[in-house]
Protein backbone atom coordinates (compact mmCIF):
# COMPACT_ATOMS: atom_id res chain seq x y z
CA UNK A 1 0.00 0.00 0.00
CA UNK A 2 1.41 3.36 -0.75
CA UNK A 3 1.24 6.31 1.13
CA UNK A 4 -1.24 7.98 -0.83
CA UNK A 5 -3.57 5.66 -0.66
CA UNK A 6 -2.95 4.75 3.38
CA UNK A 7 -3.66 8.75 3.81
CA UNK A 8 -7.09 8.73 3.47
CA UNK A 9 -9.76 6.09 4.54
CA UNK A 10 -13.47 5.93 3.73
CA UNK A 11 -15.81 4.97 6.20
CA UNK A 12 -18.98 2.90 5.76
CA UNK A 13 -22.08 4.75 6.49
CA UNK A 14 -23.82 2.04 7.13
CA UNK A 15 -27.98 1.82 7.66
CA UNK A 16 -28.36 -1.40 9.58
CA UNK A 17 -27.73 0.01 13.06
CA UNK A 18 -29.62 3.01 12.43
CA UNK A 19 -32.27 0.84 11.75
CA UNK A 20 -32.37 -1.24 14.35
CA UNK A 21 -32.72 1.21 16.49
CA UNK A 22 -35.58 2.95 14.70
CA UNK A 23 -37.32 -0.44 14.95
CA UNK A 24 -36.48 -0.77 18.29
CA UNK A 25 -38.51 2.10 19.19
CA UNK A 26 -41.30 1.61 17.07
CA UNK A 27 -41.41 -1.74 18.79
CA UNK A 28 -41.91 0.25 22.45
CA UNK A 29 -44.10 2.48 21.08
CA UNK A 30 -46.39 -0.44 19.43
CA UNK A 31 -46.92 -2.09 22.26
CA UNK A 32 -48.11 0.48 24.02
CA UNK A 33 -50.60 1.85 21.12
CA UNK A 34 -53.36 -1.33 22.78
CA UNK A 35 -53.78 0.60 25.90
CA UNK A 36 -53.94 3.42 24.07
CA UNK A 37 -57.16 1.94 22.17
CA UNK A 38 -55.70 0.79 18.63
CA UNK A 39 -53.66 -1.61 16.92
CA UNK A 40 -51.08 -0.36 14.69
CA UNK A 41 -51.66 -0.64 11.41
CA UNK A 42 -50.02 -0.26 7.78
CA UNK A 43 -52.04 -1.04 3.98
CA UNK A 44 -49.28 -1.24 1.43
CA UNK A 45 -51.19 -1.21 -2.23
CA UNK A 46 -49.95 -3.15 -4.72
CA UNK A 47 -51.07 -3.54 -8.46
CA UNK A 48 -47.73 -4.80 -10.20
CA UNK A 49 -46.28 -8.47 -11.14
CA UNK A 50 -42.98 -7.05 -10.84
CA UNK A 51 -40.87 -9.18 -8.65
CA UNK A 52 -38.52 -7.09 -6.98
CA UNK A 53 -41.90 -5.17 -5.85
CA UNK A 54 -42.95 -8.40 -4.30
CA UNK A 55 -40.27 -9.09 -2.67
CA UNK A 56 -39.21 -5.37 -1.25
CA UNK A 57 -43.48 -5.57 0.09
CA UNK A 58 -42.62 -8.84 1.72
CA UNK A 59 -39.05 -7.26 3.41
CA UNK A 60 -41.59 -4.56 4.91
CA UNK A 61 -44.08 -6.81 6.00
CA UNK A 62 -41.44 -8.78 8.14
CA UNK A 63 -40.09 -6.00 9.42
CA UNK A 64 -43.47 -4.75 10.36
CA UNK A 65 -44.61 -7.69 12.13
CA UNK A 66 -40.89 -7.65 13.50
CA UNK A 67 -41.99 -4.36 15.16
CA UNK A 68 -45.96 -5.18 16.26
CA UNK A 69 -47.34 -3.53 12.90
CA UNK A 70 -49.62 -5.44 11.30
CA UNK A 71 -49.37 -4.87 7.56
CA UNK A 72 -52.35 -5.66 4.74
CA UNK A 73 -50.86 -6.27 1.62
CA UNK A 74 -53.76 -5.17 -0.82
CA UNK A 75 -52.72 -6.30 -4.19
CA UNK A 76 -54.98 -5.03 -6.86
CA UNK A 77 -53.41 -7.35 -9.62
CA UNK A 78 -50.91 -5.99 -12.44
CA UNK A 79 -54.49 -5.06 -14.41
CA UNK A 80 -56.04 -2.57 -11.92
CA UNK A 81 -57.79 0.26 -13.26
CA UNK A 82 -56.83 4.16 -11.89
CA UNK A 83 -60.32 4.50 -10.22
CA UNK A 84 -59.95 1.28 -8.91
CA UNK A 85 -56.41 1.94 -7.21
CA UNK A 86 -57.68 5.86 -5.99
CA UNK A 87 -60.95 3.90 -4.76
CA UNK A 88 -59.02 1.36 -2.31
CA UNK A 89 -56.80 4.39 -1.09
CA UNK A 90 -60.24 6.30 -0.64
CA UNK A 91 -61.12 3.32 1.37
CA UNK A 92 -58.13 3.23 3.11
CA UNK A 93 -58.10 6.50 4.21
CA UNK A 94 -61.16 6.43 5.71
CA UNK A 95 -61.36 3.20 7.44
CA UNK A 96 -60.06 4.03 11.05
CA UNK A 97 -58.09 1.20 11.80
CA UNK A 98 -55.71 1.82 9.52
CA UNK A 99 -52.55 4.11 10.06
CA UNK A 100 -50.38 4.40 7.13
CA UNK A 101 -51.25 3.50 3.59
CA UNK A 102 -47.99 3.11 0.81
CA UNK A 103 -48.95 2.78 -2.53
CA UNK A 104 -46.04 1.11 -4.32
CA UNK A 105 -44.71 1.55 -7.38
CA UNK A 106 -44.57 0.45 -10.38
CA UNK A 107 -47.89 1.16 -11.49
CA UNK A 108 -49.64 -0.53 -14.14
CA UNK A 109 -49.69 2.04 -17.41
CA UNK A 110 -51.16 5.29 -17.77
CA UNK A 111 -51.41 5.18 -13.97
CA UNK A 112 -49.52 7.78 -11.57
CA UNK A 113 -48.28 8.16 -8.46
CA UNK A 114 -48.82 11.35 -8.30
CA UNK A 115 -52.01 11.66 -9.44
CA UNK A 116 -53.53 8.77 -7.35
CA UNK A 117 -51.64 9.51 -4.07
CA UNK A 118 -53.53 12.49 -3.90
CA UNK A 119 -56.42 10.21 -2.64
CA UNK A 120 -54.18 9.38 0.26
CA UNK A 121 -55.25 11.11 3.44
CA UNK A 122 -52.03 13.17 4.16
CA UNK A 123 -52.46 11.70 8.00
CA UNK A 124 -51.84 8.47 6.57
CA UNK A 125 -49.43 9.56 3.74
CA UNK A 126 -46.09 7.90 5.94
CA UNK A 127 -44.24 7.33 2.43
CA UNK A 128 -44.85 11.03 1.59
CA UNK A 129 -46.52 10.02 -1.92
CA UNK A 130 -49.34 12.87 -1.78
CA UNK A 131 -48.58 15.92 -3.17
CA UNK A 132 -49.46 18.11 -0.19
CA UNK A 133 -46.99 16.27 1.92
CA UNK A 134 -44.52 17.27 -0.21
CA UNK A 135 -45.98 20.80 -0.35
CA UNK A 136 -45.96 20.98 3.85
CA UNK A 137 -42.88 19.93 3.60
CA UNK A 138 -41.09 22.20 1.73
CA UNK A 139 -43.11 24.96 3.46
CA UNK A 140 -41.78 23.87 6.97
CA UNK A 141 -45.27 22.05 8.32
CA UNK A 142 -45.87 19.37 10.00
CA UNK A 143 -46.25 15.94 7.44
CA UNK A 144 -44.84 12.95 6.64
CA UNK A 145 -41.48 13.36 4.21
CA UNK A 146 -40.99 10.23 1.53
CA UNK A 147 -39.54 7.94 3.36
CA UNK A 148 -36.60 7.41 1.36
CA UNK A 149 -36.13 11.04 1.24
CA UNK A 150 -36.29 11.45 5.06
CA UNK A 151 -33.96 7.99 6.01
CA UNK A 152 -30.96 9.98 3.65
CA UNK A 153 -30.96 12.89 6.20
CA UNK A 154 -31.40 10.31 9.01
CA UNK A 155 -28.22 8.60 7.79
CA UNK A 156 -26.35 11.90 7.72
CA UNK A 157 -27.41 12.74 11.02
CA UNK A 158 -26.66 9.78 12.67
CA UNK A 159 -23.39 9.72 11.25
CA UNK A 160 -22.95 13.11 12.69
CA UNK A 161 -22.42 14.29 8.93
CA UNK A 162 -22.73 18.14 9.25
CA UNK A 163 -24.68 19.88 6.34
CA UNK A 164 -25.21 23.88 7.45
CA UNK A 165 -23.15 25.98 5.34
CA UNK A 166 -22.18 23.03 3.10
CA UNK A 167 -22.32 21.95 -0.61
CA UNK A 168 -24.80 19.59 -1.48
CA UNK A 169 -25.32 18.26 -4.68
CA UNK A 170 -28.43 15.83 -5.59
CA UNK A 171 -28.45 13.92 -8.35
CA UNK A 172 -31.74 12.84 -9.75
CA UNK A 173 -35.13 14.75 -9.44
CA UNK A 174 -37.68 12.04 -8.74
CA UNK A 175 -40.89 12.99 -6.87
CA UNK A 176 -39.99 10.34 -4.47
CA UNK A 177 -36.28 10.92 -3.59
CA UNK A 178 -34.64 13.78 -5.08
CA UNK A 179 -36.91 16.26 -4.66
CA UNK A 180 -37.45 15.92 -1.51
CA UNK A 181 -34.22 14.75 -0.33
CA UNK A 182 -33.25 18.66 -2.32
CA UNK A 183 -36.00 20.31 0.18
CA UNK A 184 -34.56 18.25 3.23
CA UNK A 185 -31.29 19.50 2.56
CA UNK A 186 -32.25 22.86 2.15
CA UNK A 187 -34.31 23.00 5.56
CA UNK A 188 -30.75 21.66 7.39
CA UNK A 189 -29.39 24.86 5.54
CA UNK A 190 -27.15 23.43 3.24
CA UNK A 191 -26.69 24.88 -0.04
CA UNK A 192 -28.38 22.83 -2.65
CA UNK A 193 -27.67 21.50 -6.26
CA UNK A 194 -29.85 19.62 -8.22
CA UNK A 195 -28.46 17.89 -11.28
CA UNK A 196 -30.45 15.16 -13.82
CA UNK A 197 -30.02 14.12 -17.14
CA UNK A 198 -30.31 17.41 -18.86
CA UNK A 199 -27.19 18.68 -16.45
CA UNK A 200 -24.27 19.33 -18.55
CA UNK A 201 -21.20 18.24 -17.46
CA UNK A 202 -22.63 16.32 -14.50
CA UNK A 203 -18.56 15.59 -13.08
CA UNK A 204 -18.49 19.30 -12.77
CA UNK A 205 -21.03 19.73 -10.64
CA UNK A 206 -20.94 16.58 -8.49
CA UNK A 207 -17.09 16.89 -7.55
CA UNK A 208 -18.26 20.57 -5.87
CA UNK A 209 -20.14 18.51 -3.60
CA UNK A 210 -18.94 17.79 0.25
CA UNK A 211 -22.57 15.74 0.58
CA UNK A 212 -23.51 14.35 -2.43
CA UNK A 213 -26.64 12.21 -2.44
CA UNK A 214 -27.23 9.95 -5.83
CA UNK A 215 -30.63 8.71 -6.69
CA UNK A 216 -30.94 7.47 -10.12
CA UNK A 217 -30.99 4.41 -10.94
CA UNK A 218 -28.20 3.65 -12.88
CA UNK A 219 -25.81 1.37 -12.13
CA UNK A 220 -21.86 3.27 -12.58
CA UNK A 221 -23.03 6.99 -13.05
CA UNK A 222 -20.76 8.31 -10.25
CA UNK A 223 -17.05 7.34 -10.36
CA UNK A 224 -14.05 8.43 -9.48
CA UNK A 225 -14.17 11.76 -11.36
CA UNK A 226 -17.46 12.43 -9.96
CA UNK A 227 -15.73 12.70 -6.19
CA UNK A 228 -13.76 15.21 -4.41
CA UNK A 229 -11.79 13.55 -1.91
CA UNK A 230 -13.36 14.01 1.57
CA UNK A 231 -17.07 13.92 -0.15
CA UNK A 232 -19.43 11.95 1.80
CA UNK A 233 -21.41 10.32 -0.41
CA UNK A 234 -25.29 8.71 -0.02
CA UNK A 235 -25.89 6.43 -2.89
CA UNK A 236 -29.61 5.41 -2.87
CA UNK A 237 -29.47 3.32 -5.93
CA UNK A 238 -30.90 0.35 -5.47
CA UNK A 239 -30.69 -2.00 -8.97
CA UNK A 240 -30.80 -5.54 -9.13
CA UNK A 241 -27.91 -7.72 -10.51
CA UNK A 242 -27.98 -10.61 -12.17
CA UNK A 243 -27.36 -13.35 -9.69
CA UNK A 244 -30.08 -11.75 -7.46
CA UNK A 245 -27.79 -8.75 -5.36
CA UNK A 246 -28.26 -5.20 -5.17
CA UNK A 247 -25.86 -2.81 -6.35
CA UNK A 248 -26.00 1.43 -6.36
CA UNK A 249 -25.45 3.97 -8.95
CA UNK A 250 -21.78 4.79 -7.12
CA UNK A 251 -19.01 2.52 -8.09
CA UNK A 252 -17.95 1.67 -4.78
CA UNK A 253 -14.48 0.05 -5.71
CA UNK A 254 -13.41 3.67 -7.43
CA UNK A 255 -14.90 6.06 -4.93
CA UNK A 256 -13.07 3.87 -1.93
CA UNK A 257 -9.89 5.62 -0.82
CA UNK A 258 -11.67 9.01 -2.15
CA UNK A 259 -14.54 9.57 -0.45
CA UNK A 260 -14.65 10.28 3.47
CA UNK A 261 -17.88 8.33 3.37
CA UNK A 262 -19.99 6.17 1.66
CA UNK A 263 -23.30 4.32 1.94
CA UNK A 264 -23.01 0.54 1.09
CA UNK A 265 -25.52 -1.25 -0.92
CA UNK A 266 -27.46 -2.96 0.41
CA UNK A 267 -27.42 -2.10 3.63
CA UNK A 268 -27.01 1.58 3.40
CA UNK A 269 -30.21 3.92 2.80
CA UNK A 270 -32.67 1.28 2.45
CA UNK A 271 -33.24 -0.76 6.15
CA UNK A 272 -33.52 2.49 7.10
CA UNK A 273 -36.44 3.67 4.67
CA UNK A 274 -38.33 0.64 5.70
CA UNK A 275 -37.81 1.59 9.69
CA UNK A 276 -38.96 5.13 9.08
CA UNK A 277 -42.16 4.08 6.76
CA UNK A 278 -42.77 1.88 10.44
CA UNK A 279 -42.31 4.89 12.44
CA UNK A 280 -44.51 6.82 10.77
CA UNK A 281 -47.40 4.63 10.68
CA UNK A 282 -46.96 4.67 14.62
CA UNK A 283 -46.62 8.54 14.85
CA UNK A 284 -49.88 7.95 12.78
CA UNK A 285 -51.32 5.78 15.05
CA UNK A 286 -50.63 7.74 18.23
CA UNK A 287 -51.99 10.99 16.46
CA UNK A 288 -55.04 9.05 16.38
CA UNK A 289 -55.66 8.06 19.61
CA UNK A 290 -55.30 11.71 20.52
CA UNK B 1 -15.50 54.78 -23.46
CA UNK B 2 -12.94 51.69 -24.11
CA UNK B 3 -13.30 49.13 -26.44
CA UNK B 4 -13.41 46.44 -23.36
CA UNK B 5 -16.15 48.53 -22.21
CA UNK B 6 -17.95 48.27 -25.63
CA UNK B 7 -17.62 45.19 -26.32
CA UNK B 8 -20.37 43.72 -24.18
CA UNK B 9 -23.88 45.88 -23.74
CA UNK B 10 -26.53 44.57 -21.20
CA UNK B 11 -29.87 44.22 -21.99
CA UNK B 12 -33.12 45.64 -20.20
CA UNK B 13 -34.75 43.02 -19.63
CA UNK B 14 -38.19 45.24 -18.85
CA UNK B 15 -41.39 43.37 -17.71
CA UNK B 16 -43.86 46.58 -18.71
CA UNK B 17 -44.66 45.49 -22.40
CA UNK B 18 -45.02 41.32 -21.15
CA UNK B 19 -47.17 42.56 -18.47
CA UNK B 20 -49.39 44.77 -20.88
CA UNK B 21 -49.61 41.90 -23.09
CA UNK B 22 -50.51 39.20 -20.32
CA UNK B 23 -53.49 41.91 -19.39
CA UNK B 24 -55.02 42.67 -22.64
CA UNK B 25 -55.68 38.65 -22.94
CA UNK B 26 -57.20 38.92 -19.32
CA UNK B 27 -59.61 41.72 -20.51
CA UNK B 28 -60.36 39.79 -23.53
CA UNK B 29 -61.30 36.66 -21.08
CA UNK B 30 -62.70 38.76 -18.49
CA UNK B 31 -65.30 40.81 -21.03
CA UNK B 32 -66.35 36.93 -21.80
CA UNK B 33 -66.98 35.43 -18.90
CA UNK B 34 -70.23 37.52 -18.13
CA UNK B 35 -72.25 35.59 -21.05
CA UNK B 36 -70.61 32.48 -19.60
CA UNK B 37 -72.62 33.46 -16.61
CA UNK B 38 -69.60 34.68 -14.34
CA UNK B 39 -67.78 38.34 -13.40
CA UNK B 40 -64.34 37.56 -12.61
CA UNK B 41 -63.29 38.57 -8.71
CA UNK B 42 -60.27 38.46 -6.86
CA UNK B 43 -60.10 38.97 -2.91
CA UNK B 44 -57.36 40.37 -1.16
CA UNK B 45 -56.97 39.88 2.39
CA UNK B 46 -55.20 42.39 4.71
CA UNK B 47 -54.27 42.72 7.90
CA UNK B 48 -51.50 45.48 8.17
CA UNK B 49 -51.40 48.90 8.77
CA UNK B 50 -48.07 49.03 6.53
CA UNK B 51 -48.35 51.85 4.21
CA UNK B 52 -45.95 50.19 0.90
CA UNK B 53 -48.44 47.27 1.28
CA UNK B 54 -51.37 49.35 1.41
CA UNK B 55 -49.56 50.72 -1.87
CA UNK B 56 -48.72 47.68 -3.39
CA UNK B 57 -52.90 46.31 -2.76
CA UNK B 58 -53.95 49.64 -4.52
CA UNK B 59 -52.26 48.88 -7.40
CA UNK B 60 -53.09 45.65 -7.98
CA UNK B 61 -56.91 46.50 -7.05
CA UNK B 62 -56.20 48.88 -9.60
CA UNK B 63 -54.75 46.79 -12.47
CA UNK B 64 -57.60 44.62 -11.85
CA UNK B 65 -60.18 47.33 -12.40
CA UNK B 66 -58.48 48.00 -15.53
CA UNK B 67 -58.46 44.41 -16.90
CA UNK B 68 -62.46 44.40 -16.18
CA UNK B 69 -61.79 42.02 -12.55
CA UNK B 70 -63.63 43.26 -9.56
CA UNK B 71 -61.22 43.08 -6.22
CA UNK B 72 -62.68 43.48 -2.83
CA UNK B 73 -59.72 44.44 -0.61
CA UNK B 74 -61.08 43.12 2.85
CA UNK B 75 -58.99 45.10 5.29
CA UNK B 76 -59.11 42.81 8.84
CA UNK B 77 -56.51 45.52 10.38
CA UNK B 78 -53.62 44.89 11.85
CA UNK B 79 -55.23 43.50 14.94
CA UNK B 80 -56.57 40.36 13.48
CA UNK B 81 -56.40 37.10 14.88
CA UNK B 82 -55.15 34.43 13.32
CA UNK B 83 -58.45 32.49 13.72
CA UNK B 84 -60.26 36.05 12.38
CA UNK B 85 -58.00 35.43 8.96
CA UNK B 86 -58.22 31.70 8.85
CA UNK B 87 -61.94 32.52 9.00
CA UNK B 88 -62.24 35.08 6.22
CA UNK B 89 -60.20 32.66 4.27
CA UNK B 90 -62.85 30.26 4.87
CA UNK B 91 -65.54 32.30 4.23
CA UNK B 92 -64.23 33.54 0.80
CA UNK B 93 -63.04 30.16 -0.15
CA UNK B 94 -66.34 28.88 -0.10
CA UNK B 95 -68.05 31.62 -2.11
CA UNK B 96 -68.73 31.04 -5.59
CA UNK B 97 -68.56 34.93 -6.23
CA UNK B 98 -64.68 34.26 -5.70
CA UNK B 99 -62.43 33.22 -7.63
CA UNK B 100 -59.17 34.39 -6.96
CA UNK B 101 -58.06 34.89 -3.06
CA UNK B 102 -54.56 36.26 -1.96
CA UNK B 103 -53.50 36.69 1.30
CA UNK B 104 -51.00 39.85 1.96
CA UNK B 105 -48.10 40.08 4.00
CA UNK B 106 -47.13 40.74 6.19
CA UNK B 107 -49.64 39.22 8.56
CA UNK B 108 -50.02 40.03 12.42
CA UNK B 109 -47.81 38.97 15.17
CA UNK B 110 -47.31 35.25 15.12
CA UNK B 111 -49.66 34.55 12.21
CA UNK B 112 -48.28 32.10 9.23
CA UNK B 113 -48.20 32.84 5.93
CA UNK B 114 -47.82 28.99 5.61
CA UNK B 115 -50.35 27.94 8.00
CA UNK B 116 -53.07 30.36 7.55
CA UNK B 117 -52.79 29.77 3.52
CA UNK B 118 -53.88 25.93 3.97
CA UNK B 119 -57.55 27.81 4.16
CA UNK B 120 -57.45 29.11 0.82
CA UNK B 121 -58.77 26.56 -1.12
CA UNK B 122 -56.58 25.52 -4.17
CA UNK B 123 -58.85 26.38 -7.09
CA UNK B 124 -58.97 29.77 -5.72
CA UNK B 125 -55.08 30.05 -4.46
CA UNK B 126 -53.86 32.55 -7.38
CA UNK B 127 -51.06 33.20 -5.59
CA UNK B 128 -49.85 29.41 -4.94
CA UNK B 129 -49.91 30.41 -1.09
CA UNK B 130 -50.78 27.05 0.29
CA UNK B 131 -48.63 23.78 0.53
CA UNK B 132 -50.88 22.42 -1.48
CA UNK B 133 -50.31 24.54 -4.70
CA UNK B 134 -46.50 24.18 -4.17
CA UNK B 135 -46.60 20.31 -3.21
CA UNK B 136 -48.84 20.15 -6.74
CA UNK B 137 -46.84 22.27 -8.54
CA UNK B 138 -43.25 20.35 -7.83
CA UNK B 139 -45.33 17.32 -8.71
CA UNK B 140 -46.12 18.30 -11.72
CA UNK B 141 -49.74 18.39 -11.55
CA UNK B 142 -52.02 21.00 -12.36
CA UNK B 143 -52.00 24.44 -9.50
CA UNK B 144 -51.44 27.83 -9.19
CA UNK B 145 -47.83 29.07 -9.25
CA UNK B 146 -46.83 31.69 -6.73
CA UNK B 147 -47.42 34.59 -9.05
CA UNK B 148 -43.86 36.20 -8.42
CA UNK B 149 -41.92 33.04 -9.14
CA UNK B 150 -44.33 32.50 -11.82
CA UNK B 151 -43.12 36.03 -13.11
CA UNK B 152 -39.07 34.98 -13.41
CA UNK B 153 -39.75 31.70 -15.23
CA UNK B 154 -42.39 33.89 -17.67
CA UNK B 155 -40.13 37.41 -18.03
CA UNK B 156 -37.06 34.61 -19.05
CA UNK B 157 -39.41 32.63 -21.60
CA UNK B 158 -40.70 36.21 -23.05
CA UNK B 159 -37.12 37.42 -23.49
CA UNK B 160 -36.12 33.47 -25.29
CA UNK B 161 -33.86 33.18 -22.34
CA UNK B 162 -32.84 29.10 -22.70
CA UNK B 163 -32.96 27.20 -19.45
CA UNK B 164 -32.33 23.69 -20.67
CA UNK B 165 -29.47 22.26 -19.19
CA UNK B 166 -28.18 25.13 -17.79
CA UNK B 167 -27.24 26.61 -14.85
CA UNK B 168 -29.14 28.22 -12.67
CA UNK B 169 -28.44 29.61 -9.04
CA UNK B 170 -31.30 31.21 -6.96
CA UNK B 171 -30.60 33.65 -4.30
CA UNK B 172 -33.24 33.52 -1.51
CA UNK B 173 -34.99 30.18 -0.32
CA UNK B 174 -38.39 31.64 1.04
CA UNK B 175 -41.42 30.00 0.25
CA UNK B 176 -43.20 32.50 -1.93
CA UNK B 177 -40.65 33.42 -4.05
CA UNK B 178 -36.88 30.79 -3.76
CA UNK B 179 -38.27 27.61 -3.59
CA UNK B 180 -40.65 27.66 -6.47
CA UNK B 181 -38.77 29.79 -8.59
CA UNK B 182 -36.20 26.88 -8.08
CA UNK B 183 -39.25 23.80 -8.90
CA UNK B 184 -40.11 25.87 -11.78
CA UNK B 185 -36.67 26.48 -13.30
CA UNK B 186 -35.95 23.00 -12.23
CA UNK B 187 -39.22 21.67 -14.05
CA UNK B 188 -37.47 23.84 -17.40
CA UNK B 189 -34.71 21.22 -17.34
CA UNK B 190 -32.08 23.74 -16.02
CA UNK B 191 -29.64 22.67 -13.37
CA UNK B 192 -30.69 24.40 -10.07
CA UNK B 193 -29.10 25.86 -6.90
CA UNK B 194 -30.47 27.47 -3.91
CA UNK B 195 -28.18 29.76 -2.04
CA UNK B 196 -29.21 31.48 1.22
CA UNK B 197 -28.07 33.49 4.31
CA UNK B 198 -26.05 30.18 5.35
CA UNK B 199 -24.35 29.80 1.83
CA UNK B 200 -20.47 30.40 2.39
CA UNK B 201 -18.48 32.09 -0.43
CA UNK B 202 -21.88 33.26 -2.00
CA UNK B 203 -20.18 35.00 -5.04
CA UNK B 204 -17.96 31.63 -5.51
CA UNK B 205 -21.97 30.44 -6.42
CA UNK B 206 -23.55 33.20 -7.79
CA UNK B 207 -20.36 33.21 -10.68
CA UNK B 208 -21.39 29.79 -12.06
CA UNK B 209 -24.85 30.74 -12.95
CA UNK B 210 -25.83 31.21 -16.10
CA UNK B 211 -28.90 32.87 -15.14
CA UNK B 212 -29.63 34.32 -11.68
CA UNK B 213 -32.20 34.82 -9.46
CA UNK B 214 -32.11 37.12 -6.73
CA UNK B 215 -34.99 37.47 -4.62
CA UNK B 216 -33.59 38.42 -0.75
CA UNK B 217 -34.89 41.68 0.07
CA UNK B 218 -31.04 43.50 0.58
CA UNK B 219 -30.32 46.45 -1.45
CA UNK B 220 -26.58 45.80 -3.10
CA UNK B 221 -26.47 42.18 -1.86
CA UNK B 222 -25.55 41.33 -5.75
CA UNK B 223 -22.53 43.54 -7.67
CA UNK B 224 -20.12 42.92 -10.11
CA UNK B 225 -18.75 39.71 -8.24
CA UNK B 226 -20.62 38.23 -8.04
CA UNK B 227 -21.67 37.55 -11.85
CA UNK B 228 -19.80 36.14 -14.30
CA UNK B 229 -19.67 38.04 -17.77
CA UNK B 230 -22.74 37.05 -20.58
CA UNK B 231 -25.11 35.89 -17.44
CA UNK B 232 -29.14 36.63 -17.18
CA UNK B 233 -29.83 38.19 -13.96
CA UNK B 234 -33.54 38.31 -12.61
CA UNK B 235 -33.41 41.22 -10.15
CA UNK B 236 -36.93 40.01 -7.88
CA UNK B 237 -36.07 42.73 -5.21
CA UNK B 238 -38.05 45.31 -4.58
CA UNK B 239 -36.70 47.60 -1.57
CA UNK B 240 -38.11 50.60 -0.39
CA UNK B 241 -35.63 53.96 -1.41
CA UNK B 242 -36.28 56.93 1.04
CA UNK B 243 -37.73 58.82 -1.63
CA UNK B 244 -40.49 56.99 -2.34
CA UNK B 245 -38.80 54.73 -4.93
CA UNK B 246 -37.96 50.75 -5.32
CA UNK B 247 -34.23 49.81 -5.93
CA UNK B 248 -33.22 45.52 -6.54
CA UNK B 249 -31.11 43.56 -4.35
CA UNK B 250 -28.61 43.52 -7.61
CA UNK B 251 -26.68 46.89 -8.14
CA UNK B 252 -27.56 47.43 -11.33
CA UNK B 253 -24.74 49.91 -12.04
CA UNK B 254 -22.06 47.24 -11.17
CA UNK B 255 -23.30 44.47 -13.26
CA UNK B 256 -23.90 46.78 -16.26
CA UNK B 257 -21.96 45.89 -19.16
CA UNK B 258 -20.93 42.49 -17.77
CA UNK B 259 -24.14 40.73 -17.44
CA UNK B 260 -25.73 39.81 -20.85
CA UNK B 261 -29.14 41.17 -19.69
CA UNK B 262 -30.75 42.31 -16.14
CA UNK B 263 -34.52 42.96 -15.39
CA UNK B 264 -35.07 46.69 -14.10
CA UNK B 265 -36.10 47.87 -10.48
CA UNK B 266 -38.90 48.79 -11.31
CA UNK B 267 -40.73 47.80 -14.62
CA UNK B 268 -39.13 44.35 -14.49
CA UNK B 269 -40.53 41.05 -12.27
CA UNK B 270 -43.42 43.64 -10.29
CA UNK B 271 -45.31 44.33 -13.24
CA UNK B 272 -45.59 40.67 -14.53
CA UNK B 273 -46.57 38.99 -10.87
CA UNK B 274 -49.44 41.72 -10.72
CA UNK B 275 -50.12 40.66 -14.09
CA UNK B 276 -50.13 36.76 -13.83
CA UNK B 277 -52.08 37.24 -10.54
CA UNK B 278 -55.15 38.66 -12.88
CA UNK B 279 -54.29 35.98 -15.47
CA UNK B 280 -55.06 32.98 -12.48
CA UNK B 281 -57.84 35.01 -10.97
CA UNK B 282 -59.34 34.70 -14.72
CA UNK B 283 -58.47 31.20 -14.96
CA UNK B 284 -60.43 30.13 -12.08
CA UNK B 285 -63.02 31.97 -13.00
CA UNK B 286 -63.22 30.10 -16.25
CA UNK B 287 -63.21 26.89 -14.91
CA UNK B 288 -65.47 28.03 -12.49
CA UNK B 289 -68.00 28.09 -15.68
CA UNK B 290 -67.21 24.53 -16.47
Amino acid sequence: MTLASAERTTAVLSGTALAKDIRARVSTTAAELPAAGTEPRLAVVVATDDESTAWYVRSIAKAAAGTGIRCDVVDLGASATPERIRGELGTLSEDPAVHGIVLQTPLPGAASLEDLATAITPEKDVDGANPVSLGRLSAGLPAFAPATAAAVAELLEHHEILLSGRRAVVVGRSNVVGRPAAQLLLRRDATVTVCHRYTRDLAAHTRQAEVLVVAVGKVGLIGAEHVSPGAVVIDVGTNPTEDGGLVGDVDADAVTGLAAGLTPVPGGVGPVTTALLLRHTVESAWRSTA
